[in-house]
C-alpha cells in the first residue's frame, strides 16, 4: 500500500468560493485525503429534523472533483445546542456531581439512552445519504472518545446503567459481596439498585467497585461506538476509523478497535510532552520544541495493533498548539519527522490538523498548513517535501517486530483504582519499558492482554500486568519473557488469590511483600542501578538472576523470569541488554534524542535531539530522518 | 491643594464615650479626614425599614465639631442578614455553581434587581438625611468593587442579566454566533434565552463567550456604581469617591471612574507583594517588610488616570494586616514612605486604615494608628510626622510625566479568556513595562486605552493590548512608541483580523506566528538578553531593531516599532535606555530599592532598601525619604 | 498490671472453620487480646430488625475458650446501606456542601438525631447480650471518631444542632453578637436560626462563628460517646475504650475520655510521618521505615492524659499499610520497638492491627501478622519476641514525669479559626516543644487545659495556648513555666481582651504587636538561634531573659516566662537546658534518632535510626530497644 497523506478540513468555516482553490493547493501540497464533518451537526441539522445537506454535498463534490479521498466523520462529539432541549439530562456529570454544561465539545454521557438514539439516527441518515458517494473513502465516527474525561460519568443514567450493568454480570447481591469483599467495613448490598456510583464516599471507595465502575464505562464507549459502526456498515463497505488520542487509557481501545478497519490516533508530540509525561525538567527542555521522542513511537505500535496492523495518524500537529500548558513552535524539520517516523512504524496515512488555522473560537492559535490569513504556515512545505519522498521509496510497511509489549487497559484501570503510591502508574511503566526498547534499537510490537502466542518474538516484556488472561498465562509458560512488578498478583476482582501471585507455570516466584516509594528513595541493587517508586519481596525457588543490596532477589525465573520492582532507566538498559543477548539480539545504546525503525526495505534513523548526531559514520541534522536500505 | 492625611473609623464598633476622645486624638495626630460608615447597614437599619440614624448624627456631630471632615461611604458591601429574606436569591453564584452565602462581606449579585433597587434606597436614604450637613465633605460608594473574587458571578440573575446583554449587543444570534465563530464545534444559538454562562463546560468555553461575560460583569459594576452615583448627586454636590484595590482588573476602572469626581485605593504594600506579585523568594524577603518598591506607585499612576487628576489613597496600611498568607510587620519609617510616595504622585489625601485595632471579628489581627487597648501603636507617631512634613512643604500636584504607558482592562479580560501559556497575563506584562520605567527613574502617566492623544508624551509604551481602539490606533502613527507583545492581534470579538496584526499606519509588521514557553526556557536575543514566556515571529518590511539569536526580528519598526515577545528585565532596562536616548529623558539606572519621581517642586527619593543607599552623594537610611527642590 | 498483647480479628471476614486456627496462633505468639466487632453491623443486623448473633456468638467462644479476651467494638463506624432507607439524610455533608455518600465507612452525621438512636439501639442490643459474656474482657466504642476528617459535618442536621447550641450558651442573639463582634462588617443576628454553618461565606467567615461552631462539632462527638457509653454501663462493669487517631485535633479527647475507662489510639508511625507531620526532605527519608520518632511518644503521653493513666494501643502497624502516600515497610526489629516505646510510656496493652491481611476490599495492601495466604507475615515473629520479653520484665508502669507540657484542643481550633500564617499550626509548636523535651532525654505528661495543680512538676511548658482556663492561670502563678507565643493573648470568644494578655500573675509582658512570617524569614536572636513562623514584641517590666537582635524581649518572666516567637529547634534545646539547670534535672543531647523512657524500673533506650548508636557505651543496633534498670 502506497503512504498517503491527508488534512482535516472544515469548510463549513469558510466561505463557499474558496473551497476549490482551497482543494487545489492540498492537492497540490501532495495530499491525497481529507477528513469532514466531525463538527458539523449544528449546520447539517439546525433545528430538530430539519436538515441542510446541500452545502455538505457540494463541498464532497467541490473536495472529491479536485482528486481528494474523502473522510466523512459523524458529528457526535458535538451536539447542537437544541439536543439539550430535548433531552436535558443528556449531559455528562462530573466526579463532583456538577453536570458538564453545553459551550464546548463532548458534552454527552455515554450512559444516556436518549442521546444514544440520537448518534444512531444521525449516523443512519447520513450513512444513508454518502452511502453511495464515490468521494467518502472512509468514515470516522465521533472525535476522540474519552478527550477531556469523558468516558466516565456520575450521572444518573450511568447510575442505573451500572446497576443493570452489575446486575447482568453478578446475577445476585450476594455473588457481587463476595467478588468485591463488601463485607470488610459493612457494604454490602442487597439490592444492585442500592449501589451508587464510586463517587463522593467519605473515604476511599472500594477498590472492585472502582474497577468496574471504570469497565462499564469503558464498555459504554465501546457499545457507542458498535452502534455507530452497525449504521455505517449496513449501508457501506467503506472502512471505518476512529481517532484516539495519546495516553488515554480510560477505555479499551482494542474492544473498540475490534468493530473498526482501521485505528488512528491523534499526535501532538508537543502538546503531549508538555501536559502528559514525566520527564526531568532538562529532558523536558531540550525535547521542547521535537517531543519526547519515544511518545509518539509508542502509540503507533499501540495502535497498531489496536487496528489489527492497520492505522493512521487522524491529526497530525503542525505548528503551535492551543491547550498546553506552553505552546512552543516545533523545530523545522518536525512536521516531516513525525510523519517519517509514523510511516516507519507502518501508518498508511498521515493527516495534519488542520488546512488552514481558524481565526475565531477555542483553537485559533492553534496552527494549520496555512496561517488564518491564507499565506502558507511553516509545514506546508514539509509536507510537500513528504509527499515527495514517499514518491521515492517503496510502498511497504513495517517490519515484523522481534519484542512484543504486553499493555492492558484493565490492570491501568485496576492501578487507578488501587495505586498504593502517588505519582506512578501502569501507562509510565509500561512506557518506561518501551522507552528502553527505543533505547536499545528495538522494533517492539504492542500486544493485547489475551494474546495466545508469543511465539513469533524473541522475548515479551508484560510490566504491571494486575490479571494475566488465561491465554497469555498460558502463552507465558514456553516464552522468554520479563513479568513484574504487580503482573499477576490479582484475581479478576481485584484480590488477592491464594495462592499468591504470580501463578504461572514454570515460575516459581511468589510476592509476599510490597512497598511503595517516595520518588528520591530508591532500594539499591547489585548490579548498581536500583529500583524506584515499588519493590516487592520474592519467595520461590526459582533461580534468582538479581539482587537487591539488601539480599531480596530483584529479578527470579529462567526463560520466563519476574521483575519485583520498578526499575531505573539504567537497570532497565542492562535487563534489555542481557534478554537481547540471552536471544541474540543486536542490542544499541542509541543517543539520547536517536532512535531507529526498520520498515520491511528500510531502516529510518530519527534525530529528535536540536544538534547533528552521528548514526554508523552518518551526520544526521537536528530534526532530521535518515533511511537507509536494509 | 494642600496633601491631608486622615484615617477610617467604625464608631459603631466604641462605646459613644470614647468618640470625642478619639476625635481629639486624630485632630492632635495631624488627621483632617475620616471615613465612617460603609459597613454599618445593621446599624442604620436593624430590621427591613426600621432606621436608627441617631447614633450616627450623633458620630458625624462629634467628629466633625473636633474639626475633621468626613467621608460618608454607603453600606452596600455589608447587606445585613435580614436582606436574605427578602431577597434569598441575591447572593453571588461561585464558578463552582455554589452560592456565596451570609457571615462576611460583599455576598451580593451585582446582576441582582432586588440588590440593585436596595442598594439605591439606602443610598438615597442616606442622601437625604446627610445631604445638607457640612461635615460630609465627600461621599463613599460600597467598598472595594471585586474584591475577594465578586466581579463575576454565575449566578440565575447574572445568566439573565448576560443574556439580555448578548441581545442589546448582537440584535441577533446569528450575528452572535458570527461574531463568536459558534459555527466551530456545532456551538451556534438560535435564542439568546439558550446561552449560558460561560462556567462549568466540558473543556474550555469559547474565548469570546468568556469575554462577553466578562465586558458583561464589568459593566454590572458600572452600573451598580452608577445607581448610587445617580442618588447622591440628586442631593449633594460633595465629590463622590471608591476605594479600588490592587492589581484587581475584573471591572474597567476607567468606566466606574468616569462617574465618579475622585478615585481612591487602598495600598496593603506588604499584603500585596505577599499575595498577588510575582518576584523570585529573594526580592520577597529583600522586601518583606516594604513591599514592592513599583506596586505602590504603578497603582498611584494608575489610579491618577481613573480620577481624571484627582485620587486618593482611602486605606493606607499601618502595620501588620491578618489577611496575608503571612503577615509582617513594616519597618519603622514605611508608613510615613508610603504616604510620601502617594503624595509625589499627586495624591490628595492618605487615610490610614484603621483608627483602633479592632479586638473582635475577622480583622482583628489587623494594626491600626491606635492599639486595641487604646495605646500608641507604631504607625502613629509616623502619621504625625508626615502631617507636619506637610505643613514643611508646598501643596503643589505631582510633576507631568513624559512616559504613557497605556493600561486597558478589556486585553487583561482577552487574555485570561485566552492565555495561550499558564502563569502569566497582562497585568503581569504591563507592570513588568513599568518597572522598568522605575528603575529608568522615568515619571510616568498611565493611560486609558480610548486615549487620542499621546503627543504631550516623549514616548508611549502599548505593551499587550489585544485590540486597539480607533482613537489610540491613531494617536499611535505619529507616536513615538513601543507596543507589542500581542499588541493589536485581535479583533474587538477576540478573533484574528485578516490582514493580521498589528494594522498600525505607518509599521510595516504582522506577527505571523506566537509560541509561549516554560519559565525555565527564553528566547535569546542579540544584545544579550532573552524573551521569557512569549514570543511572536514578525514579517514585514519595517526596519529591525532587533533580532533574537535564531535570526528573527525582535523589535520592529521606525518611531513606532513591535516588540515581539516577553523581554526579561536586563532587556527591558536596555529598551528604555534607547528611548530615553532617542528622545532625549535622562535615564536613571536606579539601585534596588530606590525610586525617584517627581512633584512640580520637588524630586522626591524613597529608600525601599532595608539598607542605607546613597543618592546624589546623599545617604538615604533604609526606608527612608528624602527630598530635594528641583 | 501485666503489660500485654493483642491484635484485631474480623471473624466475619474468615471461614468459620479456619476461626480455632487463628485462635490458637495468637495464643502461640503471646497474644492476650482480641479486638472484634466493630465493622460487622451488617453482618449482626443485615436488614432492619433483623438479627444473625449466632456467628458472632460462636467467633467468641472460639476465641475465648483458647484463652483470649476480648474487646468487643460497637459497630457503628460502618452502618449497612439499609439505613440510608431508614435516614436518607444522615450522611454527614462536606464543607462544599456534597453530600458524604456510601460506600466506605463513617458515612454518618453527628448531629444526626436519627442515626444516633440507632447507634444508641444497637449498642444497647449488643450489651443486653454479651453482658454476662465472661470473655467480653472490654468494649470499644465506634471506631477512630473524626477519622477521614468526620468531625465537623455541614448537614441541615449540624445547622440545626448548632443554632439550638447557640441558642443554649448565649441564650439571646445580642448576646452572640456582642461576644462576636458581629456589628463588624453588619454581620448580627436577631434570631439564632438565621445562623449559617461558617462554610462557603465570599470571604473568611467571623473566627468566633468558626470556633463556636468547632466547640458544637467537638461536643457532638462527645455526646454521640456518652450516648454508647450509657447504654453499654448499664449492663456491664467491663472497661470501655476508644480508639483515636494521631494528630487528631478536631475534637476533645479530654472530653471523650472523661466518659471512658481506658483511651487508646490507632499507631501507624510509618504512615503519619508521611501523611501528616512536617520534616525536611533529609528527615522523611532518614526515618521513612520507622517513622518520626517522637510522633508516638508525644501520642503516648498525650493519650495516658486522656486515659486519666489507663491508656492502650489498640492497632499496631504490624507492616506496609495501604493509605498513606507511599508505604514503605518498617525495618526489621519496628514492631518491636514501637511496642516497647508504648509499655515504656505505661501502654497496658498494644494491639497489632490486624491477624491476617485481607485479600480483599480497601486494605488488602494493609499488612498483618499473617500475610493473606495465612502465611507468618514478618510482624508475628516480633510480637512472639515482645510477648517473651514482657515476661522476662516486671509488670510496672511509666516512671512519674518531671515536665508537664499542656495542651489544649480549643487553642487548636482557635488556631485553625485564626491561623494568621499559611502552614503552621498549634500542633505543630506543641509537637516542636515536646520533640524538644525527648531530645533532651526528659520524661514528660502531657496534661488538660484545666489543670490546677501543677507542683508536681519540675517546670511548665505551654506554648500556643490561647486563652487560660481559671485553674491553669491560678497554677502557672507560682510554677516555673515556659508560656507564650500566643498564650493567653485571647479571649474566651477568640477577642483581644482589655488588658491585652498575657494576664497572669506574676509576669509582667504583654504582647503588643505581632507577625507572621514566610518559612525563609527568621527573626535572628541574641544566643545565635532565631525565631520562624511568629514573632511578637513584648512591653512590660519583667525581666528580659533573652533578646532578638533587633532589641525585642525574646523570653521575660522570673520562674514564669513568656516566650515571644516560635524557636527554631536550636533555641528549643537552649530554652529546655537553661530550665534543666535552673530546676536541677539532668539535659541529654540524644543523637538524632536514639530516644529514652523510663518505667518506674527501668530506663529504655530506642535506636530509631537506620544504624548503630552508642548509649552509655552500649551499642545499640538501628531498629533496636535496650533497657537498663535504673
Ligand atoms: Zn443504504
Ligand atoms: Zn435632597
Ligand atoms: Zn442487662
Amino acid at each position: 500500500m502506497k503512504r498517503t497523506l491527508g488534512v482535516c478540513y472544515y469548510p463549513e468555516h469558510w466561505p463557499e468560493d474558496v473551497w476549490a482553490d482551497d482543494a487545489q493547493r492540498m492537492v497540490d501540497a501532495g495530499l491525497s485525503w481529507v477528513r469532514i464533518g466531525e463538527f458539523a451537526w449544528s449546520r447539517m441539522e439546525p433545528a430538530p429534523d430539519q436538515f441542510e445537506w446541500d452545502w455538505l454535498d457540494r463541498a464532497i463534490e467541490v473536495l472529491g472533483n479536485a482528486g481528494l479521498k474523502i473522510i466523512l466523520g459523524t458529528p457526535t462529539a458535538t451536539p447542537p445546542r437544541w439536543m439539550l432541549d430535548k433531552h436535558p439530562d443528556m449531559l455528562a456529570v462530573d466526579e463532583q456531581g456538577r453536570p458538564r454544561g453545553f459551550g464546548s465539545r463532548r458534552h454527552y454521557c455515554f450512559s444516556h439512552r436518549g442521546y444514544r438514539d440520537e448518534s444512531k439516527r444521525i449516523t443512519r441518515l447520513m450513512a444513508q445519504r454518502y452511502e453511495s458517494n464515490k468521494h467518502i473513502q472512509a468514515w470516522q465516527t465521533d472525535n476522540e472518545y474519552a478527550c477531556h474525561d469523558t468516558t466516565r460519568s456520575y450521572s444518573y443514567a450511568a447510575t442505573e446503567g451500572f446497576q443493570n450493568w452489575l446486575a447482568q454480570k453478578y446475577q445476585s447481591p450476594a455473588a457481587l459481596n463476595r467478588a468485591w469483599g463488601n463485607v470488610f467495613w459493612s457494604m454490602e448490598y442487597d439490592d444492585f439498585a442500592d449501589i451508587d456510583l464510586p463517587n463522593l464516599t467519605v473515604t476511599e471507595p472500594n477498590h472492585p467497585h472502582v474497577l468496574d465502575f471504570y469497565r462499564y464505562s469503558s464498555d459504554m464507549v465501546v457499545d457507542f461506538n458498535r452502534e455507530q459502526v452497525t449504521e455505517i456498515r449496513a449501508h457501506t463497505d467503506a472502512p471505518i476509523i476512529h481517532n484516539y488520542m495519546g495516553r488515554e487509557t480510560s477505555f479499551d481501545h482494542f474492544k473498540v478497535g475490534a468493530d473498526l478497519d482501521i485505528a488512528s490516533w491523534d499526535s501532538y508530540p508537543i502538546g503531549f510532552l508538555s501536559d502528559r509525561l514525566e520527564g526531568s525538567q532538562d529532558h523536558k527542555r531540550r525535547f521542547l520544541r521535537q517531543g519526547e521522542p519515544d511518545n509518539q513511537a509508542f502509540h503507533h505500535d499501540l495502535y497498531r495493533a489496536v487496528g489489527r496492523g492497520r492505522w493512521w495518524i487522524m491529526e497530525q500537529q503542525p505548528g503551535p498548539v492551543n491547550w498546553a500548558p506552553y505552546n512552543p513552535a516545533p523545530l523545522p524539520g518536525m512536521a516531516r519527522l513525525w510523519a517519517w517516523e509514523a510511516f516507519a512504524h507502518g501508518a498508511e496515512t498521515v493527516c495534519y490538523f488542520r488546512w488552514r488555522q481558524a481565526p475565531f473560537a477555542q483553537e485559533q492559535m492553534h496552527a494549520g498548513l496555512l496561517r488564518p490569513d491564507s499565506a502558507d504556515a511553516p509545514a506546508l512545505a514539509e509536507a510537500l517535501q513528504v509527499s515527495r519522498e514517499i514518491n521515492d521509496l517503496p510502498d511497504v510497511g513495517t517490519a515484523k517486530a522481534d519484542v512484543a509489549l504486553v499493555f492492558d487497559y484493565e490492570s491501568a484501570w485496576a492501578w487507578e483504582a488501587q495505586p498504593q503510591g502517588a505519582d506512578f502508574d501502569q501507562f509510565r511503566l509500561a512506557f518506561a519499558a518501551y522507552r528502553a526498547c527505543r533505547r536499545a534499537g528495538l522494533n517492539v510490537d504492542i500486544v493485547a492482554p489475551d494474546t495466545d502466542d508469543l511465539s513469533g518474538y524473541k522475548f515479551t516484556l508484560a510490566p504491571g500486568l494486575m490479571h494475566l488472561s488465561d491465554p497469555l498465562r498460558a502463552a507465558l509458560t514456553d516464552a522468554t519473557a520479563l513479568i513484574g512488578p504487580r503482573t499477576d498478583t490479582k484475581s479478576e476482582h481485584l484480590s488477592i488469590p491464594t495462592p499468591m501471585g504470580p501463578n504461572v507455570d514454570g515460575l516459581d516466584a511468589t510476592v509476599v511483600l510490597t512497598e511503595s516509594l517516595p520518588p528520591d528513595v530508591g532500594v539499591p541493587l547489585e548490579n548498581g542501578g536500583q529500583f524506584l517508586h515499588w519493590r516487592e519481596v520474592l519467595e520461590g525457588d526459582a533461580p534468582v538472576r538479581l539482587k537487591t543490596t539488601d539480599g531480596h532477589a530483584a529479578i527470579m525465573g529462567d526463560k520466563l523470569r519476574y521483575l519485583a520492582g520498578w526499575p531505573d532507566d539504567a537497570t532497565w538498559d542492562l535487563i534489555l541488554r542481557d534478554l537481547c543477548n540471552e536471544v541474540g539480539l543486536t542490542h544499541h545504546n542509541l543517543p539520547d534524542g536517536l532512535r531507529i525503525r526498520d520498515t520491511q526495505t528500510h531502516r529510518f534513523v530519527f534525530n529528535y535531539a536540536p544538534e547533528p548526531l552521528i548514526w554508523n559514520g552518518v551526520e544526521i541534522p537536528g530534526a532530521g530522518v535518515h533511511w537507509a536500505a536494509l
